[in-house]
């Protein structure tokens, strides 16, 4: 029920991949299977049984158990249905299809269903993205490197990155062309007594794509499927790593709309979109290991590899569609503080901009001299009482010292890479 | 419902780990604390009020989102629940503590729970193994190395090899003592007003082991019970393995009592226990790396890497128990065939027991020649129409070639060292 | 030294991913941004300095331990010996840039200088694997799925799998662009003086590909290579899965054309190249976890998650780069030994066609008892001592009996799969 | 030669692990082997010729790849440097064993020789830990949970966690008793003609622990290391993430006594120690989750399994090694800042001890009352220009508010459990 996963809780992903929504696409599969193996009245008696409210899911679940998995104990379910309205037809059902035909062409099916969603809230996300870079393009804060401050940047280069990769992602799931399966029992689609063409015309009776050859251990559909949900949950757990970081109590640069209580301190407002972001970026590259790991999958089906994929490949949809939603709230609520950004570019009494005090002093007194008054200005700096200004004065003029300290000014090119970035279609 | 998860569906341990056995090892992580921080008569209430039949579990898990985890929800209902019958009781629900003091502590009641089940059913398979090994104690079959014949071994060696991994991993989870957890908003215990001494009598009431500090980011716990599981799920998935092979159709030394049937073929008849508990050993692995990667967590509580325990070691809980289940089954039911095993021993027309010859001809005619002479003998042998004693003939007396080239005398130390792992109690 | 790691020792892909190509590619990358950021006359000095013969790799390694990366005594060192062929060049060395930019950059023209070595042991492998797949577009062969005969395929249509896989991995890392990285202390070219145009200039420079925002904490090229690789390794993975499986003493089907030998046992050919490929696949996935893990990357350089690329990212390219060039040993001189596997299609009696008698028989006596006939006389047949067709006597007529269990005419459509899948350009 | 892998470069266990010490451990191997099977002479004449600085390691490596492993090379080369001082000696070289025999022997010395560079290594860290803790027992700092001020903790109770942490990894690696391997072609131990009594002799021989039955497939020695090593690694990891937030320029309550340099910006002192500790927490998960997939390993010797566990254990080692010398190091120097904790304890404007106002208000006005006025005094202290006493000024005497709002005497049962905390023996 979604306890141990509020990432996904109440999601439209996670009713679109529920076992509900799989043995609807098991249907769906067998439907499509009759529209094209079976004359046509049969496969309108199939496609008439073919609604998973007529199914009782669960009991389906515990007979998958002796054969290993849920197709054997729905043909049973489902013929004796077709048989209840057309007798005739019964014996149709699930004709020349293998168990992996229904179980692959379904996991494609709700894949299909469920990555539009995912991509919507990609999108949304996006867009609010590109609305925070252009209106803090500007807005100088200090970038940070191994945790230390290093030299100013903008909050919107930031916000400009993150939706790179977001667009990177959506880019990634939008290329996705899940096929449909069909083989037979061992993939030579013998007993269908039809051609290769068959292929096409039951992809086209899915809705998926036309496979090449049968797939059931060419596992290329679902190891790409892995790779980009993965690569989505670790995007977006790049959003979430920096706003963890930017909402701690001491920072303050941005903080979640509505933060998340807490059961015992009043006061708290915890960046909880963030958090569940980042609990989904922790347990993503595994299931998608777990993947790729079926790969080497032995013979026509192999004995393990194949149902070793069933549900990481489900968490991941489900991690990638909670991730995504979560990332469009947080971000279409984002609030940002560039006062705090300014306060903090002032923390290190001007050592932010040291690169630039370097290579300006290098061009007067050379770079080794330069070095040796730097680094005797940082010491004397980060023991308190001095701003860097100060503690080279004489090294150069005053007012020049004063703008070359002034950490606004210092953001190279962050302004420019804002629109290079934002000029990339979403 | 477990419809992906055929080996986990239906088990206890399915049961003992669901949403709703989540939610009453939550309430009764309240009851206990309630029992050490209130008086008597308001224990007394929240014990009554802690029954999950009480609660609506979807909605929780839907109100678990704001906050990120369900304690807050719940603590909500639960107070309700109170105050119905003992208004002066509610605001003593949940005092003192933080979420993490709930949820750590029903995760450690549901693993204390789900543990004895799995471990039972590893102890079934482990008296199922001490018979096949007893029974086949001199048995003899071909060792296989990289998919070759080797030397020859017994069936009783590999069965009393299987039942050692079971019972280490038995060993592994019976050692475990999952800790109750209390530490207050930060591990100061702070709020409770009481001192350290309170860990221990707040254990007592769970049942639960007594934590030496609070262990809201000292992971130890979960670390130690996902190495443990996935070691577990692992040993059961090399007894998998094994089966696998030895199913095959063209070796065919043992078959599961009751093999799975299939959607297209009448006569197929697949290990599926087999099949299950190798498709369990390809998830574990992974879900363990994320748990060891939660150690590192920073914080009083962290933002992301408590979160993303929850999932993975549920999870990992029910693939040891329906692999220990399918392993119990697998075992008890386990058909070998000990003259298909004699069959393949004259498989490769005596090369099994090259090794053998090798010796004894290093002896007669040095090793560098001997070899020459196997070398030579094999290629023969290899290219089929003569075995190997015919192919040495000259090389050492006919007798004696005969008895050396029976593999069936060739088994070495394997009865021993059935007998000596037998000596192991179980 | 390789030692433990046969699969890659001594192929070209282990040199080009050496500690000693790694550093010329730091130099290349600091030759590449003298050429873009100083006077001809400079560029031209750190030109001629960059030469990883002038260096101390072992040294290198262990000054990098202070600063946690090798590039900052590489500068040093390239500095200096800058200055000994052109004093007035040397503060120009690594004018504005960030060890990041370096190392970044090194890391891909490692990437893209091992890529085609991997991409061309794919073609060679896509060139055997059509061959073997023209040659056996007919050959019939068992069909297997969970261990256990299910109905024929051919040879062909196996080797054209395995083909396909290998194309898909082909494609895949023929669409990488690995990008130069340049950005400065925090990502924002602050430190050059120049605009967001010297990313294309510096790329340029180096060969790489152009990247939209300096990428120091958007990490999509790396999580590109690590997908596409541990593909590349999971799709050989199958092969080998394969190859084991039919290389097994009691189904040689095939075998590796020079099998590894045994330290103990001189009659022994394993498929040596098989083993090893299969060990890459089982790394693979996990290595590929850690760098999609490394995309939740804080800041503006990362305490931690850049680090953890660097060992994972070039020990895929290696277990990449080894089992392509084992691919490609082993397809080439795979031996395919079609008698065999008629053999093997004879050793179930018959039952491998149960699907197509039962088709047959159902449209005589109805689906029902088709399968009461057959269940009948496959468990008959498998007691043995009967094949199916005489179990089926009087069932139907003699000559169709014995045409339908013939089971070299039921390979279905997997001829013309063959050539649909030939069809796909190499 | 580490240049990409600075946590371990130079340390004690990278040489203690590297393929020269691996070949020496091989020869070891060797060595005791003919110690328990050969006539003295002959162990004599192998011991004389075990030294690794007789042979070609890399060329050893090459030769590895024919037959898969580096026994076979290795046995062609100490043979003959056996034969050069004894030719009688010469056959008994390598005599029953099998490959697997030596190089997982040779895996279990190498791992018992570096296991006590790693525990030294945490004791050390425990060390200075526990005299941090002690030192600190009482210095309040904010307790900080999903990123933001909770209530407060002590910095000596985050040092006694850490210390925690490190005793538990201290204890899991002491704990493991790599054992000897020998079993033969297949296990049996056939070819040495002794009982399994051989089994504590060459343990003896080799100074490791004796195996309950050759565990050429049973991998429980694997698993364990992989775990333990994964878990000290990760344990180090909690350490360095916490010293990473502690160091950030906002908050500064820690700094590395010797931070690293920047190439670009001579202002920066970056937590590197705690940086590479952090990138090797992010690897050793999967590196643990490859060995715990190996268990699942086929026959007598897998065509696979084995192989892929070589360079992961290897790589743990080198991880837990490196880190644990960066873990002493870094605990050694840290310097601590009691002032900047005292600084951040105001931050909040007493907001930090919410939770013990709330609880005495409760005592005063009711539960529901409190809460409404904690919530509004909360909101106004957010925005600023107040303090929480101020805020609820009538809520309370103001003696008593001031007390309460105290940040400093909230700390709980820290000091305490400090205590409780050292008193585990080291």
């Amino acid at each position: 029920m979604g306890l141990l996963s509020p990432v996904r809780a109440g999601s439209a992903v996670e009713a679109a991949t529920g076992d509900t929504a799989f043995v609807q696409a098991m249907l769906d599969a067998e439907a499509a299977l009759a529209r094209v193996v079976a004359p046509a009245g049969v496969a309108e008696a199939v496609a008439g049984a073919a609604h998973v409210e007529l199914y009782d899911v669960r009991d389906l679940a515990l007979r998958a158990r002796s054969g290993g998995n849920p197709v054997i104990p729905l043909v049973t379910d489902l013929t004796a249905a077709v048989a209840y309205t057309d007798g005739e037809a019964a014996p149709y059902v699930h004709r020349g299809a293998t168990s992996q035909d229904i179980v692959d062409t379904a996991t494609m099916l709700v894949a299909a269903r469920a990555l539009p969603l995912i991509v919507a809230d990609l999108d949304r996300t996006a867009t609010e993205l590109a609305r925070l870079a252009a209106a803090h393009r500007d807005t100088p804060m200090p970038g940070r490197t191994l945790t230390q401050h290093a030299v100013p940047t903008t909050f919107g280069l930031k916000a400009a990155g993150w939706r790179a990769l977001v667009l990177d992602a959506r880019d990634r799931l939008a290329a996705l062309r899940p096929p449909a399966q069909l083989g037979g029992a061992a993939g030579t689609l013998a007993a269908f007594g039809a051609g290769a063409e068959l292929l096409a015309r039951f992809a086209e009776a899915t809705g998926l794509a036309e496979p090449d050859l049968p797939w059931h251990t060419l596992r290329t559909p679902v190891a790409d499927l892995g790779c980009a949900l993965a690569f989505t949950v670790g995007a977006l757990g790049k959003v979430a790593a920096d706003v963890l970081v930017l909402s701690r109590t001491e920072i303050g640069e941005v903080a979640e709309g509505a933060g998340g209580g807490s059961s015992a301190m009043p006061h708290k407002s915890n960046p909880v979109r963030a958090t569940l972001m980042a609990a989904a970026a922790r347990q993503a590259p595994q299931l998608a290991a777990t993947l790729l790991g079926a790969l080497a999958a032995e013979d026509e089906r192999p004995g393990g590899a194949w149902h070793a994929e069933w549900q990481p490949l489900r968490e991941l949809l489900r991690l990638a569609g909670g991730s995504a939603r979560d990332a469009a709230e947080l971000t279409s609520g984002l609030k940002v503080f560039p006062e705090r950004m300014a306060d903090h570019l002032r923390l290190t009494g001007g050592l932010i901009v040291s690169e630039r005090i370097a290579a300006e002093l290098a061009g007067v007194v050379g770079r080794a001299r330069a070095k040796e008054l730097l680094t005797e200005a940082s010491r004397r700096v980060a023991e308190g009482g001095v701003g860097l200004a100060e503690a080279l004065a004489g090294a150069l003029p005053p007012d020049r010292l004063r703008e070359l300290t002034d950490p606004g000014t210092y953001v190279g090119s962050a302004p420019a890479l804002v629109d290079r970035a934002l000029g990339r279609d979403a």
